[in-house]
């Protein structure tokens, strides 16, 4: 081990943390180009542009019979309109007083310019009754009604969504170019941990940290590669850590990063021959003692073990590092509450960090309360009970009950299928 | 094919189709004990008390040394105190003048009452010196403090989210009965369909309904089982049908359930021994083909084919049926905006259905604008444009511009991690 390459603890200022974190993504970051029913919610790493009109031919909006409006003009109840039904493979160009059965969402044939919808006409053998005039373009999806030739359908950056999916596979264009998702594994580090429950007891506790940062990967648009366990040991963890860099982008260990007697991760990382520390130590409470380092072109997360640690050192570091790799901004867009807070806090001695707090919403009248919740990072209940979260800026030494803050929704998984 | 049993379609109004549904949702819940570390985004078919203190002891809030605060009262940096570094398993108590290691979150040894944190200190060997008075109950998280004894933690029907299994796992409360999510098969209907790109063209089209649905149902709680293709034949739709229903509580059919020439589902169904019909058409607009049905007890969705109505089907029927099997209210809660029409909408002939449309919105000064999106539900370019949707009651034939309305989110997973 070479102890001379691991920089000692110095909180660094979030948004030095950042310029960091952006140098570090651009070496992760890569794209690809994927079939198009294979880029559901993967980032575009292109503009893309609309080639032709969609549809490029009339469309039928309704299950019925494709006719020449002008055949219809003098159809009524008391006069019906006899009109002859003909194959589509029998006709290139529809004829006069013809008609040809189209379902919802097949191109018109041509000459046609309304669809009779099915349950408006009789059907008797090959011919069909028509008992009202039918309107030019009624029931028919207009050329390019969709999108326009040459219009830019998506920017780069954008998140395709099913509903893309299909507007693109409408306009042939099968293949995308988007950004990998990086590869995130979790390493969760303490001699007392174990995923296996029948061992728990006896010095034993379940490992649960992992299910959370393993949700917030997904949140932010990672992909998690592997999640194992690792002894408070410098060769396991070395070990576990060697397996991880295989097959992943990102690396994150959880617990182990802080000052305390058995803090190795840091000693094993110095082991590794490329390694190279940014950072140990963020302005931000919890989650002060999150690290990033690097392993050649790979990224070692640190992230602190208790749970309000672990969420804050995941919100501002492993999210940034997940998302601009993915050229997005550095945080999810979350959902805002203006609110009044009902208690003081006070943040002393945390008074120069970035603050991130937990706060339960209340409802009295017409106004929107924030009651704050505990700030010990070891407890997940004030993680339970939030509504959501604050941040609060570096400066704010406190603040008093009836200040406005703004509470952001928790990443939206968490409440995704809430009743 | 005994088509006796097909009933013929009928718009029936959503709240007794939601009636139906209920019923059948009883028949596919079903309820499992399993391990903690399994049970996350699952559903409580319990109520969680809590059966002892947490944490039961006192626990450290910092990496620092347990010690009797009574011992420090005297300690100043002019007249530091010194007292003996003990090892944890050579002492059930702390004795006086007495400090042992600990680190965040671990318990306190009995006798100490306050952590003093370990950069505050000076270690020479066996002994540290303390430069200030350490208060009692600091850095230490009392008994109790996450949650109470016989407090009720979790309600039946609360879905576990990371941070409720973290408080369970420290509970040691390991195992927990909840719903299973029922398990979805799709199958998407139509000849010109196909999953392989190589083959688009010539007659084919990328199916790509199936990816928005089997988001959906992620969305909705449910877990996607299989994905197939079926053919505008028969006996290819049973042979797909009857393979989803081996592993499946629910099977989906995309298209094919409108009154066009081609429109096999219903009469395949009807084939099933145990097949029953509940409704073919609901008074929603898109989506007014939905139907439901039974065979044996399992539940049968039939969704309309075009986009906008397959979403819409999806929503009121499909929802609702994974919704209720794990007794959660029939439909995600959404964030609502409220905002200011920008057009007039005609509903003209729908006014008696319940209506589904989208919407873009738009911020002009401190006002929010809803602008109508086209409700042509072959159109996929209203999702991709919507901000969210509204539900327009029946018995409103028209909106005039001006009108406030509210819009709902799009489901929240369409943009989880959306920039």
């Amino acid at each position: 081990m070479d102890s001379r390459k691991i920089i000692p603890v110095k909180h660094i200022p979030i948004h030095l943390a950042l310029k960091m974190i952006k140098k570090i993504s651009a070496k992760i970051s890569s794209t690809t180009y994927l079939h198009l029913n294979e880029a559901m919610y993967k980032v575009l790493a292109e503009d893309i542009f609309c080639e032709a009109d969609s549809p490029s031919k009339p469309i039928s909006h309704y299950d019925g019979y494709a006719v020449r409006s002008i055949d219809t003009i003098d159809a009524s109840s008391k006069n019906p309109l006899k009109l002859k039904l003909v194959e589509r493979k029998d006709r290139t160009r529809l004829g006069t007083k013809e008609a040809i059965y189209v379902r919802t969402g097949f191109p018109l044939p041509e000459g046609a310019d309304t669809v009779i919808p099915v349950e408006a006409v009789k059907r008797e053998m090959k011919q069909i009754y028509v008992y009202a005039p039918a309107r030019r373009g009624h029931h028919v999806i207009r050329v390019g009604a969709e999108a326009h030739k040459g219009e830019r359908l998506f920017k780069k950056s954008h998140m395709l969504k099913p509903q893309d999916i299909t507007l693109l596979s409408k306009l042939g264009r099968l293949s995308v170019k988007v950004f990998k998702k990086p590869k995130v594994s979790l390493i969760s580090i303490g001699d007392e941990l174990t995923k296996n429950i029948d061992e728990v007891g006896d010095g034993k506790i379940l490992e649960t940290h992992g299910l959370l940062v393993s949700s917030l990967i997904e949140v932010f648009g990672g992909e998690l590669a592997r999640y194992d366990l690792a002894l408070d040991d410098v060769n396991d963890i070395r070990e576990k850590i060697s397996n991880a860099l295989k097959n992943s982008d990102i690396v994150v260990t959880i617990g182990g990063s802080s000052v305390g007697v058995k803090d190795l991760v840091p000693e094993t990382i110095s082991g590794f021959p490329k390694a190279n520390f940014l950072f140990r130590g963020v302005q931000t409470q919890p989650g002060k003692m999150t690290g990033l380092a690097t392993i050649g072109d790979k990224a070692l997360v640190m992230l602190p073990g208790n749970i309000q640690s672990t969420f804050t050192g995941s919100y501002f570091i492993l999210q940034p590092l997940i998302r601009f790799a993915q050229d997005l901004p550095a945080f999810v867009k979350s959902n805002c509450v203006r609110a009044i807070l009902s208690e003081d806090i006070d943040f002393h001695p945390f008074e120069g960090f970035m603050k991130l707090r937990f706060f339960k919403l209340e409802r009295h009248g017409s106004e929107t309360y924030a009651k704050p919740l505990s700030a010990i990072s070891w407890l997940s209940r004030s993680l339970i009970d939030a509504s959501g979260f604050s941040l609060i800026p570096s400066g704010i030494a406190s603040l008093k009950e009836g200040t406005r803050i703004i509470v952001k929704d928790l990443p939206r998984i968490f409440d995704s299928i809430n009743p």
